[in-house]
């Protein structure tokens, strides 16, 4: 066994959804959360500044005891990982390449979409990953730009005339493309599920690529003892009111952990 | 004369609204433009953050040889000018102090409403601006957290249903409460304007604080010669490209000067 904390970082909070699968499959462990609040959002910045941030963040969860790190923004697992991912003293998991791996092996028609902010998008990283996984399967990509803000501002629900007509604008050519798979590639996105799912009808499985990254922790961590004391802890680079605020939604449960600012510039 | 130029910044794009207004009155006048694009938007993050980000800004400013500056972005002149704004060699100019003073000029009916960012209003530095000038002025505050992103994403024109029904649902209460004069408390606001007026009705006078800035301005500089070399700069700390590309929605012209990458940490 071993009883070190799961490091967990994204550029701000939705991050809070990969939390939540990891959670679920790992019910004894602690996790670290660092969300760059003060920096967010990552997917409209350059990749130059996505990959300092990254590296920032990944360093400031080493300053703990942790055996493993979950990247969770899209933006920093599709620009920043390739290129500083190696080299850590602990698995650093993105999720790019779990979440392109499940669509691989969902899709049967083998046609993926990706959805995502417009750094992921322009990054074409998981187009690469898709291809170097199945050269013959057909990709479309579209950039999102206003999903995290309408979700920020609570605007996720089905029955939202606002984010019902922006879903249904960016996903018109997806639709018309006709994919079996939607890879959500950014961890804000499984909150729109239900209005995703109306526009592109209940036969494309929609891929959650945080659940997916907790889902390969399964084979690179080894767990913590049974009734092994859980300490989560939580840190954001802005103020903690507008996490805890935000955070339970994410959660989808009350926040469970001391939630603390800290410097990001200083790691 | 004075042939130094004019020192502008902001926490991205909207100041351009600023730098549009100060151009059609000073036509013989050079201007230095930051735009922080690294670390927008500054309207959710904390007081501290802010005031750290604004001294960053005004700094790079004065590293120019430059003969006064306007803070054009809304949330750094209530929320740090109030703390930073004094000292300077050089005048320093936000948009409060002028778009509190024009609102109660132009009100008759003493009821006045602010539209801005969370941050603004959080600060309720307009409110306080107000009832310094006149005490009897009835004050509403509204925060309005989408609109940044949403003209950002090109959504602010009349007739689109997405910013129509979020400024429906924003302005509900200002309608209500029925002021006759509305501080548009955002540099992005301005583009705005139609949709803002179809909710709010004819008779009520949107305020440009951008452009009451670049009026008092009048009163504060020496102007350049007549037939002086004009060079506009343009600089930013996240990539050009973006910059560009947006820059002329809120110029309302093609951008007229060489666009610079910089690192704002470093002032």
């Amino acid at each position: 066994m071993d009883n070190r904390a799961i490091g967990v970082c994204d550029s701000g909070l939705g991050g809070l959804t990969a939390v939540k699968e990891i959670m679920r499959r790992f019910p004894n462990e602690s996790i670290i959360y660092f969300g760059d609040t003060g920096r967010v959002p990552y997917g409209t910045r350059s990749n130059e500044t996505v990959v300092k941030y990254a590296r920032q963040d990944i360093n400031f969860l080493l300053s703990f005891d942790i055996k493993a790190v979950v990247v969770a923004c899209g933006t920093a697992s599709s620009i920043a990982l390739p290129e500083i991912g190696r080299g850590f003293p602990v698995p650093v998991v993105g999720v790019v390449e779990p979440g392109a791996r499940a669509a691989a092996r969902i899709s049967k028609k083998g046609r993926v979409a990706v959805i995502a902010t417009p750094g992921t998008i322009r990054s074409g990283a998981y187009e690469r990953a898709l291809k170097a996984i199945a050269p013959e399967i057909e990709v479309m990509s579209i950039a999102c730009p206003l999903f995290v803000p309408l979700v920020e501002a609570g605007r996720w629900r089905r029955g939202d005339i606002v984010i019902e007509t922006v879903a249904g604008e960016y996903l018109a050519p997806v639709k018309e493309f006709a994919p079996d798979a939607v890879i959500l590639g950014c961890t804000h996105y499984p909150l729109l599920s239900g209005v995703i799912s109306d526009v592109l009808g209940p036969d494309v499985t929609l891929i959650d690529v945080g659940a997916q990254a907790a889902e390969e922790l399964l084979s690179l961590i080894t767990p913590c003892g049974e009734g092994s004391r859980i300490i989560n802890r939580y840190f954001v680079s802005d103020n903690v009111y507008n996490f805890t605020h935000i955070a339970d939604m994410f959660l989808e449960k009350h926040i469970d952990g001391h939630v603390e600012k800290i410097d990001i510039e200083a790691y």
